[in-house]
C-alpha cells in the first residue's frame, strides 16, 4: 500500500508516527511544508522538515515536539555575545549542526530534496521525506503593527509576535513560479491514498497546495484529512490565527469546508465537533467522529486507521 | 608609543599579552596572519586571528592555547553523524559561533577587515587586531606523499598530516595579487617600533611578509624580532618542517639570518643559543641573549620590554 501525506511539523510528525504504526508494510511518502524556512545566521532552516526527520529518527525533544533532545545553546549565547542576528528564533547546538550540514551541502550544489534524503541517511525516520518544492517559497505574512503595512517572513510573524498582530493576508512568496520537487507528483498520483495529518490548514498544507501542481495531483485522488481543530480550538499552534486571515472560521466542519469535497473525500473530526458533522458544507465529504486527540502512541495510530479505513471504503 | 605587531597564533598572542603588560600606554596594532585561514563547513575559520582575539579578550583555552575556554563538541559529534566535511579538523560549539558570526558578516558583504573589527567589540583585546588582508590568501603545502606530487591546504598538513609528510614548497596562493588591508601600511609607516614575535618565521611572519607592499614598509622601520627556536627546536608547532622546506636551519641565527639585517634590525635570541651570537650571517643585525621561554607573563613582559629597550636603542 503505498501513503503519501502532506505534512507540516510536530502535529505531523506525531501523527505519523501512528500511521507507521498502523500500517507498518505501507510505502509511506511524506511531501513536507518548506514555506516555514528560513535563513537565520546565513544558514539554512527548515524547521517543518527537520521535525518529521527528528520524530521518526528518534531525535526530537519529546516534551515541546520540535528540535532535538538533549539539547545544549552554548552557539545562541556566543552569538548573542557577539550581538549577531535576531534573538527571538533559538537553535540549539545539535539542531546547528543540522543546518550547518544543510547549508553546507546547498552551497555544494545539491537540490534540497537531495541534501534531505542525504541529512535522513542519518536518521533513517522509515518514511520516504520529500521537501514540496526545490525552488525557495516562504511564508510571508501581511501585517500592520504601527511600523507600517508590512511583509514579515512568516516565522517572525509567528515566533517573534506570537501571532498576536493580525494578519491581514498569508502569502506563499515564490509559490506562483515553483515547482514540486522530484518524486512529489508521482509520490501523489502512485498513492493509494493521500492523508493530510492534523496540520495547519493555512500554512502548512494550504502552503503545499500552493505549489503549481500539486492541488490538482491530490485532488484527482483519494484523500483523508483528520481535523486540526478541536472543540473550536488547534489543539496545539495557533491556526486560528491563520484562519482568521483568510476568513475561515476556527471549526472543525469550516476547515473542512475549506477544503472542500472538490479535494478531500473523507474527514475525520473529534467527538466534540460531533453536532457540526452534518454541517451542509460538509456536503460530498464523508465524515467520521472519533476521538481525536494524539494522547499517545496508541491513541495516534486508532486516528491513523480510521483515516485509512475511510479511505478504503471510498475507493 | 606606537608599536606594530606581526602576528601568528598561539605564540604571538602570549607575546602580546606580555607586550601589553610591557608597555600599558602603547598603542599596539597587531597585523595577523590570515594564511591559515580555511573554510569548513561552509564557515569561513581564522585560526590565528581568533587565537589572537581569544587570548587577550579572556576566552582562549589557557591549556591549549588556541580554541574557547569550557568548550563542548555538541556539533562536531552531530556533523560526524552525518558524514559531514573533514574530521581531522575540531572545532567546538563555541568556537563555531564565532565563524557562524563571521561568515554571515562576510557573506554580507563585510570585508574580513570590518568584520574581525565587528567580532573584537565583543572581545575588547585592547590592541587594534588587522588581518594582514582583506584578499583570500592561503597557505598551501607541496607535497607528495604517495597520492602524487600535490598542493594541499596548510591546514590539512599541519593539522590532519602533523607535518610529517616532507613540504617540497610552502606557497601564499593569492597573495601575489593581494593588497593589505585597510590600514594595514599606515600602522606599520606610523610605527615607532615593529615587532615580530616568536612566530612561525615561513607560515605566520613570512606569510604576512608576502602581501606586496609589507615586507618593503617593515624593512623602512626599526624591526625587532623574537626567536622562535630554543636550542635549536621551535618551542612549539613544528617550524623546523616548515624552516627545512625552505632550505633554513632549524637554528636561532639561521632564522634571524634568513629575516636578515635589510629586514631587521634586532633580534632576540635564547640563552641556549648564545654561542652562535657571532654568527656572521648575523652581521648588520643587534642581538641581544635572553631567557626566551614565556613561562608565564612576567616572563613574557621580560622579553618585550628586552624588545622594546633594544629597538629604543637602535633608533
Amino acid at each position: 500500500m503505498r501513503i503519501t501525506v502532506l505534512a507540516g511539523g510536530v502535529g505531523a510528525a506525531r501523527f505519523l508516527r501512528g500511521l507507521k504504526a498502523a500500517a507498518p508494510d505501507a510505502e509511506i511518502t511524506v511531501i513536507g511544508n518548506t514555506g516555514d524556512d528560513i535563513t537565520l545566521f546565513g544558514l539554512r532552516v527548515c524547521p517543518d522538515l527537520d521535525t518529521v526527520m527528528y520524530t521518526l529518527g528518534g531525535g526530537i525533544n519529546e516534551d515541546q515536539g520540535w528540535g532535538r533532545a538533549g539539547e545544549t545553546f552554548a552557539i545562541r549565547d556566543e552569538l548573542a555575545g557577539y550581538g549577531a542576528g535576531p534573538d527571538w528564533f533559538t537553535l540549539g547546538d545539535r539542531d546547528f549542526a543540522t543546518h550547518i550540514a544543510r547549508s553546507q551541502l546547498l552551497a555544494g550544489g545539491h537540490p534540497l530534496s537531495a541534501v534531505t534524503e542525504i541529512l535522513c541517511r542519518r536518521w533513517q525516520p522509515g518514511i520516504r521525506l520529500l521537501p514540496m518544492s526545490d525552488d525557495q517559497i516562504e511564508t510571508h505574512v501581511l501585517i500592520d503593527d504601527g511600523d507600517g503595512r508590512r511583509y514579515v517572513h512568516f516565522q517572525e510573524w509567528w515566533v517573534r509576535m506570537h501571532a498576536q498582530v493580525p494578519a491581514a493576508a498569508i502569502v506563499p512568496a515564490g509559490a506562483a513560479d515553483a515547482r514540486p520537487a522530484p518524486g512529489v507528483l508521482d509520490a501523489i498520483t502512485g498513492a493509494d491514498v493521500v492523508l493530510f495529518p492534523p496540520s495547519n490548514p493555512v500554512v502548512s498544507i494550504g502552503t503545499i497546495l500552493a505549489v503549481p501542481g500539486i492541488r490538482e495531483a491530490v485532488a484527482a485522488r483519494t484523500v483523508v484529512g483528520v481535523s486540526p481543530i478541536i472543540g473550536g480550538a488547534p489543539v496545539r499552534g495557533m491556526a486560528d490565527a491563520c484562519l482568521t486571515a483568510i476568513g475561515v472560521p476556527t471549526s472543525a466542519a469550516a476547515v473542512g469546508a475549506h477544503y472542500g469535497a472538490g479535494l478531500i473525500d473523507g474527514w475525520l473530526m473529534d467527538n466534540e465537533d460531533k453536532a457540526a458533522a452534518a454541517d451542509t458544507a460538509l456536503t460530498g465529504i464523508e465524515v467520521r467522529i472519533m476521538p481525536l486527540y494524539m494522547h499517545d502512541l496508541a491513541a495516534t495510530a486508532d486516528i491513523a486507521r480510521a483515516a485509512l479505513d475511510l479511505a478504503a471504503g471510498l475507493t
